[in-house]
């Protein structure tokens, strides 16, 4: 698996906690941050109308391991890879770099669900959003990268 | 493994997302609050002096699975479950109860740690916080429970 | 104007930053948190269908001044008062006190909306409504407490 | 007043609320990112070593009065006006610009602290930091601009 998109990204003051590091559940909107950034960069939203559906995408699970600490103002690069496409899940992992390490590694598993009011139903990922995640799944491609604002 | 400690939460306006559900990264804050009220209900702090050491919990890893959505206002049993004391690290699990059901299961790995400054280092769980977190791995009891703010 | 409604409400560690203090951003979530459990006290919510109109209060404006720093597991006690009432805007101030003292003060000014699907429109307060809220500013009664939980 | 820095923020998708919106205290987060990479712009950080004296900025008062919704992937224009720089406090204002509308307007006050340990102690604002601020201030040049990273 090879890196399918990127962004840079600050760590911010109110990212931090009382250790002066990152709190780690902060970890989980910056996986997150980067999963809807490669969904702009295909042309798509996590939260979208498609053939009169509204479609989003509810996690199953979500695990971080934490190999070093990540201070107010680092540079994080948020490296995705898609992992997995099944029938309705769609995973990915996200390296987290900072000064050339790792100082994370995140997976997440989402459901692609029709939502209607507030009920959510699991249904199979549409085609053309099936074939967008399927692309950087089977052939590696040289990453692209964003900045955060102009994905 | 049994329940060691549950405290009961609701859940806040600002805990949820557009999906009116709450923010998976929410339920790792979540987490971190039954653990520090269990720490508070021994006595304890997750930050605290020991020895003339500052000692602090790190985390090394941290994983959730989501079962079902929790909204606003809902009232979330937290109950935690002593997993696992090793010679530095320490484990444990969380339900999140919901109407009688399991909406979420938590699992936090910490390594205890020297603090200096902004330096980190790995050190034996000292004796008297073992025995503590120990008991309740190896003789389980009737959990107790304790209200969010009088742990 | 004497409170209205109080609550009690421990200091999490995610709720600070590296000063070692709760970050500012959290101190508008802690008094949201005392509005909402006021409402629920009154048998309301902030998010309720009435009249099969589903109201929602969305902010006006937000202040507070900060006069002392509120640390990890400090205990505060949110204490609300009903600063105004208006045709269709909400009031109210949050003293929250620490150790005694009054670490910070808000001011909350919320309009009263009907919410269909994404859109607000501004609606007078509903008479059932405004006769809970108008009570406690017009005749200050013994304040009532709440535990965050068991509001 | 005129615009002495401006950043460009996309709005994520944990920054929203059930309301589909963005949840007020995430504008006082937002300011603070504008007023960090301000300092950033400048050459200083608000967390920085000077003359032997760790300088810190905490909060006096903020706040901010909200004319309209921001929603899941709206790009805000961030714009920070340098509003006071008093003796020991600096105060500025936040324009929230959307889709060419002014959404939100902030103030916030900092009081310049030495910080020891967990002490606090108000200073007058260093001669070198002063004169950085008070350039903004005095002799309004055109707006600088930075992306949220490359401050």
């Amino acid at each position: 698996m090879s890196t399918a998109f990127s962004i840079v990204r600050r760590v911010q003051f109110s990212d931090t906690d009382l250790a002066g590091i990152v709190h780690f559940s902060n970890f989980f909107k910056m996986m997150e941050e980067v999963e809807h950034a490669y969904f702009r960069s295909m042309g798509l939203s996590v939260s979208m109308q498609h053939d009169d559906i509204h479609v989003g995408w509810p996690r199953v699970s979500a695990a971080c391991e934490f190999s070093g600490p990540v201070k107010f103002e680092d540079e994080i690069e948020l490296c995705l890879r898609v992992a997995r496409v099944g029938d309705k899940s769609f995973s990915y992992e996200v390296d987290f770099m900072v000064h050339g390490k790792r100082a994370a590694l995140g997976k997440v598993t989402s459901v692609c669900c029709a939502i209607d009011g507030g009920a959510l139903q699991s249904i199979s990922i549409p085609a053309a959003i099936r074939e967008k995640l399927t692309k950087d799944l089977t052939a590696p491609s040289p990453p692209r990268s964003g900045r955060a604002q102009d994905e």
